[in-house]
């Protein structure tokens, strides 16, 4: 299990949300409360937009609490939309490629949970990403597979209807055979514009979410950033945050399509 | 807070200790109990003699859960004297230099505790070290000051009474000018045949010390590495363990000499 | 372009001749003669064999010129059967997974060269892994998922006829569609016991490779550690080297199965 | 000996010299030309001003070349007077701490050169410091140690002066008793405001500077970073160039002060 946020909004420094708050995202790295892993050491990761159509990364294996690095850049940085996560890792070695946010052209891509058992699952996973977008796999994790079969299955064009057709598979996978493996997505995806995010669960508990708006400006993330409850909402499970540019936020059921008349 | 373990005895593989118990120190890098910082997740060490006169040394920046390259030395380097360590840093960088342990020549030291406030205790305290020895401080943490501090007062012919002279020494220093720093030093001191541990406090609760002897084998840890509560024996505050090669294990007070007199 | 050194022989420590000699291995780090890149400082690792019957791994990203934990451990830890390599990446991320030597079970590989058009080929490649061992890749280089399938071609067995089946098959996949592309294989497996070295290019030059007898000791070198050149024998492209416990070192030509016969 | 650069001017990404030139910073950390060591692979770090009266650092232990976030970062971090760093150690550890440019306040310094016997001169050098800032050295390199003396001597009110006042001090040293140690001290020193470089040594050549103008912006350089020769104007030993907010370029001879007078 990880933490993360996903912000859009005014253009702000990130550390107004990453590093400043009582329980912010690096309080979380130490002691997450609505966890299953309290810590999350195990790397992390920060993605944001700026002047450049595809978004800036910075990913480190060591753990966010101690990185003098990440807290220069938290004050210095200004983005109006931008990813945050820490990582717990679920068994995937701890090397930047496998922390997130993940970015493939101008997409954004973070997850908090796991695809059953992987390393039973991993092919099928894979096999789902088009050859023109494997090479974009530097890492092993289910997560940067998932976001890539998501970019293979018209992602770019259609993001909530290729995220779903993408859960309508991984649920199968994870059916198959009746086998019943859990699958947890809860998980933002960004194009620098929009910004969507999902919490849906299969044979599981789905990982917690929340949401805040004040004004233009969006936060969603693992678990509140501060005591102040009332300001957040939280996204029931089997829902999705959909926040397009310059329209009202809308949370909506995630409803996965039919598998068989989908394709 | 930290936590370590020191081992002498038979040669074993370092795993035995430092990965395969229940509440091993990996175990407790995650999640120690006796310790106010229950996460151990800012770098670690390890230090072991074999063949060469000097110790080996293997310290990382990365917290010790997730480190490979740990388990395979642990499992593949064997040693009769060895120490390993989890940092929680209170202060000083994340760097490898700043990892216990400290070598020296054939001395080898680990520490849990600190000296005041460092930043204005830190000159005094380096100035206990004598030119020789300053070029092998190569780190800026308290605990390699307060090492090189007690070889400089003679701990390679007199390990224990350097360390009171130098405790007596820093003693003074946190009492000075009426201002009651804390001090502590929960500390391990070896030179490959002999094996010291240090229980003290100044102005302070000392940090926990446990021991186990089984025949000629002797553990000293921060807090015990398994259920047995009966097996471990503490070390009561102010007092050293003294485990000189071929002789019986010494649990002693541990008395500051009368500076004024003593010098 | 990488630079790697195995041995075989009398225990000794591995700093004998992965940190001593005038051109150690780790002087090759900042300054290879024989390569066509000059720093290998894209990450290192050594393995080895031990009382354990899988061998030991120290893999990092940093350069080993720069290492301390290196020059500890080379001076500290001995074996009978060792390997080092400094790394050159030719494109894939410098990650820890993705260092050399790679291990799966008992086995251990190491490898200077690449396969192909890497981006074009991956998937081709790593079909070759039977999904029993998909598990064991745990990175995303070229190497890595050539060793696991030659294991999966029978290595176990047969470890010199699953290399052969495995280069047919890595030869057909360069040369098909007549594009042409440069495989280029120097490379060495052991099991604990037995030491294999390969010289193969398709398409291209054959990277450099070297050995040297003394007694029952043997080494195997992209490039001579000293001056003294009369030593070292060169092994021509094409051809392997076959050190079996108990037996003379053979070399041999190394000839490709015929692919249609063969399967 | 490193490289580096710094950049004062029209608000523009780090990228522009940083990692875009034919010979950018980041391919001279892999093979520079007018360096001792043409290999400056032992961390890198970066310093920018932006909104916050206290500059952004981003320092890493790994080589620059293959630093994925420094990629992200430099086109992403736009800043109107920014330096950049490749460091070839001369000795001290390989940590964040002592890789530059050293931040302190609103000042932000970085160097290349060497004082003298480090070992034996570093008590004397960090006598320099006052205790007031002594608690901002929190690495252990002699240029860290001189930049927080050039503070020390009055650095803020007076940049030159102060750093006149400490280079004769430095001078003094390495004289003392006769022994002729060499000093080499190419720095940069900036407030966010203004920009000051400087090339000089004792007993030793000075290292390599020079700088290109162009309308306002002003670029000053180890070596020039690309092949128009005729654009980059050596900067003599002995020399300093002072750009002041709003003024025009100086070169000027550096005249250190008589220290008897002086002080």
């Amino acid at each position: 299990m990880c933490r993360w946020i996903a912000y859009r909004g005014e253009t702000i420094p990130l550390e107004q949300y990453v590093t400043a708050p009582a329980h912010s995202l690096v309080v979380q790295s130490l002691q997450a409360l609505e966890s299953t892993a309290s810590t999350n050491g195990d790397g992390f990761g920060m993605g944001w937009y700026g002047e450049h159509p595809e978004p800036g990364l910075y990913r480190e294996v060591r753990p966010a609490w101690s990185d003098e690095n990440l807290r220069y850049l938290c004050r210095h940085i200004r983005s109006h939309l931008y990813f945050a996560h820490v990582r717990a890792s679920t068994g995937t070695p701890i090397t930047r490629p496998n922390c997130h946010p993940f970015a493939c052209g101008h997409w954004m891509f973070m997850h908090n949970g796991s695809v059953g058992n992987w390393s039973r699952l991993r092919r099928q996973v894979e096999a789902l990403i088009p050859d023109e977008l494997y090479g974009s796999r530097v890492g092993t994790t289910d997560s940067e597979a998932v976001f890539l079969a998501v970019l293979g299955a018209g992602g770019d064009r259609d993001p909530v209807g290729a995220t779903l057709r993408t859960l309508a598979r991984l649920t199968d996978m994870v059916n198959r055979d009746g086998i019943k493996e859990p699958l947890r997505f809860t998980a933002a995806l960004a194009n620098g514009r929009d910004l969507y995010a999902f919490r849906y669960a299969a044979n599981d508990k789905a990982n917690s979410l929340y949401y805040r708006e004040s004004g233009q400006n969006l936060l969603i993330v693992s678990e509140p950033l501060d005591a102040e409850r009332a300001h957040w909402k939280p996204v029931p499970p089997g829902h999705m945050v959909i926040a397009l540019a310059g329209q009202t936020v809308k949370l909506e059921p995630l409803v996965l399509a039919q598998r068989a008349a989908a394709e």
